[in-house]
């Protein structure tokens, strides 16, 4: 397999484009290619081109587009991980892993019981950092698209916006509440968001705000799963469900 | 939520029970619970009782069994995890995620292109670890069961031994070979051996054994997944396909 390269400049037409700084460090002190080395590059936006080296210098690096690729097909349903913020390195990992099974875009939110604050998410370079793992993780896993990580909003956000998309909350296996239903129950929509909470799960009252503006309540089994495994699991189960894994 | 506690040696008329020593430890020096303090313990084969602390020392605990509880429900399917063994930690968190989603064995084996050899893993203290790591993730997650980890061969072991169990083997994407079948396809089964690569994938001649011998090759999608994902993919698809979540 040729090495993959993230090139949001390049399309079909263009005879040089010049790589981002790091994916050209990444390309000449890592990888050692030079010119002539063919690559394939992907636009982030659904692109993909074999494409050869015209230039390799210290830090930066220019690919000239030869032929379209075929990428990864990207999934038929819209998925938006809407994820309660984790501690630290979980995050990463959670969009790490929700590139890798197809998510459309992640948008991460603070609720209750989420150990950071807006204050604190606006003051960190987490975005940087997650918009750095969606790109290293489509990379990886052979998508073209590489999913946009939206800027964190309050939970509320949930409720309040505008979308025809379907929501859908992850409980746990103990919350007593009544309509929560197994994964096969939740029926196939073009678009959904797929809620997520943090470590010390729901509040009662974010659970009943969810109810309230129409959320499916989804339950994932019996078990209590780790919070930074709730995003890989409902979303294989709910796309497995759908015929779309 | 009461704490969890993993004692072997529990059972419904017992009067005092020990705990080994790290879940004393654990008990004591972490959680500072005393005697009279109230917690749940399970014998790691599917018994589970709510119990009061009778000894509490230094290093070492006893508890009094109080009255019988439901543990979270094992599955109807007896899932064994056949994995190539992985790098270093990587390892760690299959296990813990296997027994996490509910699988009754976790069965190690070395493959072609596994980054270790069955001499390093005679040496290696790897499986005492899983094992730690087997009864920490029930002890998260609710069960009252800690699956068996078995000690590593060769991957021939999926081909030689004899068992009733299906083998479904997880091919990547760009696999080659005809009768590869979506997980959909998996017919159910009583017991079944997923069996899962290492980094580096299968090579061409152990896929080919695996389909001699009758396994079924399970594709898990058009995106190439991290090794250490694939089992939590696979595990959640199969589940979720036959309603066993």
């Amino acid at each position: 397999m040729r090495p993959r390269f993230h090139v949001p400049d390049v399309n079909g037409a263009a005879v040089r484009v010049e790589l981002p700084e790091d994916e050209a460090e990444h390309l000449v002190r890592v990888l050692r290619l030079g010119v002539g080395d063919e690559v394939d590059v992907f636009d982030g936006r659904g692109g993909m081109w074999r494409a050869e080296i015209v230039h390799a210098g210290k830090k930066s690096a220019a690919i000239r587009p030869l032929q379209p690729l075929q990428p990864a097909r990207e999934l038929a349903i819209r998925v938006t991980l809407v994820m309660s913020v984790l501690k630290g390195e979980k995050m990463d990992e959670v969009v790490r892993d929700a590139v890798m099974l197809g998510a459309a875009a992640i948008h991460p939110v603070v609720s209750e019981r989420a150990e950071t604050s807006m204050a604190a998410m606006a003051r960190s370079g987490r975005l940087a950092r997650w918009e750095r793992i969606a790109v290293s993780s489509a990379k990886q896993c052979g998508r073209a698209v590489v999913p946009a990580i939206h800027p964190a909003t309050p939970l509320d956000w949930c409720w309040t916006e505008k979308t025809a998309a379907t929501r859908v909350m992850c409980v746990e296996p103990s919350a007593a509440f009544a309509d929560v239903v197994p994964v096969q129950k939740v029926p196939k929509a073009p678009a959904v968001h797929l809620i997520v909470g943090p470590e010390g799960g729901w509040s009662v009252t974010e659970v009943a705000a969810a109810h309230d503006s129409g959320a499916i309540l989804m339950s994932l089994g019996e078990r209590t799963l780790r919070a930074d495994a709730v995003p890989i699991v409902g979303l294989t189960a709910l796309l497995t469900t759908w015929g779309e894994l």
